[in-house]
């Protein structure tokens, strides 16, 4: 019987959004939406977006090149490559084989691992996927490397302001920073018809949203219980908010996420949770009574279990909301770049504490999962995959268009959806240097990319 | 440091195909085809294909069903539940969601694991996925459930005889009958655009059918040759064709598995292996200075490999390829199937036994990898999986259709795709007693399936 390594977690990480943006309250305004609607009613502040030249698989070549350079990994010692990923360019050839140009120059094919798909979670599964590889009888000492991208669009209408686009690499092995507590892991898988997208030929998908967050916060629940279940039988005491330093959501939108932790703490309170105090218990005694099926359609119950979290909400969320408030829903990558957003703001602390994520994909399947931090060696150190990532800069650095141009942006996407035969305007001004950017699509549908020239003046082409 | 489970693999499997067929040479008459075109060309017998009451959702249904039943497995005692599929239905919510109706019912949501998508490759990656995490340290005690299915259907024209349809659903854990040599195993994956479907309201791919071919077998070249060096580095000693029982291909059409094991073959004479004997390196010698690349343009080399190989081809290949011959191409399932006509065809005489298969998906991906066969506990025996599969019966109950009717069905098909708002006949006269059927599509794309009866006249709706 061989041994398992030991402490297999995520090793690095490196973010990617489009350089191209629109503030939530200017669409608001050009929406007639009554003041408010997007950045308090949605919690969000900003929305990042592809042009024309960027998609899934650009900005997937962006983040895992400027990945394997930032910390110097030899292409060749990467022997596991998995994407999740819910935007469909093709329904046979994952996006993985496009990310494999980068292997193959240097002459490694020998690289298992294709795509994890079912909405926002496939991220998750491919995560899990390489961690378990690290793990296994057949891995072979190489890396695993995880990459989570979406283009999320929306016809117009109220869900519009709900888009965002990102990719994010993270690379997988032993003896890592950011180490899985496996055993404290628990999902809820159902059959529902919350959000989907079975108009093929059209990048938008059909949402019941009402149905999407009741589904979210009924998997959220089932999670936490089960979850909780398995830490009492393994710890030998109860668990609740106050055992974990900061938890991480799926943000489809941050008012659902604030929502979430409320519902974890109102969950607190009907276990009898060390994490409820006795004010805490008064504000939702009036509650205790309500059927679990009432229990998500509570107005007075949210804004009183929002009440309660608040103080905790600050404390263990707040500091993970930035991305996924600046940038938007990244489908698959939503979830990491909110943990992103923590090593941003608290990579000098986070050592030897527990982060507890909640994964969230419609269809639906999620999964509750904890973290364990501790410093690491750089290069693979909670303070170097802070710096690496860069976010303040990337954030800042980004243009703010028009909603005028926005639109006319989504309907040339719209249009060249699914589309042949188009050649890009090539535009990479905007772009960092170093990113991949779409120039042509063929008349046999084949897509080719290129990369703008990095700061050193070296072209790097496809 | 955790210890690994031991001997984990396949402990059972079910392999469903709808019950409607054409004899290839029935098809080759009616298409006007040249004789022995499709039979001898493509080296094929006859093909499967759903009609409008079944498809990948409803096949799947019924082989993960099917597969509980008949090894009396508690559906709670499923932890991990996995599907590979290229056959798109809707582009966000997996396979593995519908599949989660089985285990709702049951009170068990906690099930891991979603879709795997790369081409025919999807159904491999599942597998390593689900073995993998049976290894791994976040596994809970509980089998893994990997399902293959698709329906392969093409555009009127050449590729129309190699399409095909069915569902395989495999039983992982440890202690199993068919074990993972997880260290003899060797992938090739490679951005190309030899089979795709980038055409997105169309189930039909767009297909470079040589170079399709070409791709597959410099994939299965690098593979080997990798496999032939880890083996050498692990055993001491050099890898042919006779260290292994049998060798199993994935089966677009039996021509290219005939092609695929000479190559093999060709392989060994290059590498001087054990397995060329002295009448064999003179039928080949004079190929030994063709370059990689013209090797494989070549019809000479292509024959006299295959002569050289037909001994070898019809003690190691032969008893592979029963359904793959007479159900078609069934995408992620092919290889799987190959695999279940080696069980159907040999189940007696596999214990102690290597066999090396070769999993294959456009775009590409590729892995060739090692099982090692023991007979196993009852039910998890070769000899039970092998009695549930009943592979004889299920072939021989199939109803044949004329031409007609199935350019007839194909044509309903190729309307339906992506459709919304229809009822289906709900004729399941031709299917088998607990097969599951699709009765409803819905204005909102929703989909609704029935199980027909079972022989105990049982109704099991949905």
């Amino acid at each position: 019987m061989a041994a398992q390594q030991k402490n297999v977690g995520i090793l690095a990480m490196e973010i990617y959004f489009p350089p191209t943006c629109i503030q939530q309250e200017t669409l608001e305004a050009h929406d007639g939406a009554s003041k408010g609607k997007y950045t308090i009613g949605l919690g969000q502040d900003c929305m990042g977006f592809c042009t024309e030249v960027e998609d899934v698989i650009s900005m997937s070549l962006t983040a895992v090149s400027s990945l394997l350079e930032k910390y110097a990994i030899d292409p060749k010692k990467v022997g596991r490559l998995e994407v999740g990923s819910e935007t469909v360019i093709d329904k046979s050839k994952s996006i993985k084989t496009f990310l494999m140009q980068i292997f193959e120059k240097c002459g490694n094919t020998d690289i298992e691992g294709v795509d994890s798909t079912n909405a926002c979670y496939g991220g998750t599964a491919a995560l899990f996927n390489c961690v378990n590889w690290v793990e296994s009888a057949s891995w072979d000492g190489r890396y695993g490397l995880v990459v989570c991208t979406d283009s999320a669009v929306y016809a117009e209408g109220p869900a519009r302001p709900t888009g965002g686009a990102a990719a994010i690499a993270m690379l997988i092995g032993p003896d890592a920073p950011i180490v899985f507590e496996s055993k404290i892991r628990a999902s809820h898988m159902a059959h529902v018809y919350d959000f989907y997208k079975p108009i093929l030929d059209s990048e938008y998908p059909v949402v019941d949203g009402k149905l999407s967050q009741t589904c979210y916060l009924m998997a959220l629940d089932s999670c936490y219980k089960i979850l909780c279940n398995k830490y009492e039988k393994l710890e030998g005491n109860q668990f609740s908010v106050v055992d974990a330093a900061y938890f991480v959501f799926h943000s489809p939108y941050n008012k659902l996420v604030q929502k979430s932790f409320a519902r974890l703490v109102f969950n607190d309170f009907t276990r009898n949770a060390r994490s409820i105090d006795e004010s805490a218990k008064e504000k939702l005694a009036p509650f205790s009574s309500l059927s679990h099926d009432d229990s998500y359609q509570s107005r007075d119950l949210e804004k009183a279990s929002q009440q309660v979290a608040k103080p905790f909400y600050d404390e263990k969320v707040q500091p993970t909301t930035l991305i996924p408030k600046q940038v938007g829903n990244m489908y698959t990558a939503s979830l990491y770049a909110a943990f992103a957003s923590l090593l941003h703001n608290k990579h000098n602390t986070l050592a030897g504490q527990r982060v507890v994520l909640f994964s969230y994909g419609s269809g639906s399947t999620a999964t509750m999962f904890s973290l364990k931090l501790n410093e690491g060696q750089h290069p693979f150190s909670l303070s170097n995959i802070a710096s690496v990532m860069n976010v303040k800069e990337k954030l800042e650095s980004r243009n703010e268009l028009t909603p005028e141009k926005f639109i006319e942006i989504m309907k040339l996407m719209e249009h060249r959806y699914g589309a042949k035969d188009f050649v890009t305007s090539k535009d990479c001004s905007l772009l960092a240097p170093g990113t991949y950017y779409l120039t042509e699509v063929d008349s046999k549908y084949r897509r080719f990319y290129a990369k703008k020239a990095a700061e050193n003046g070296l072209v790097n082409g496809h």
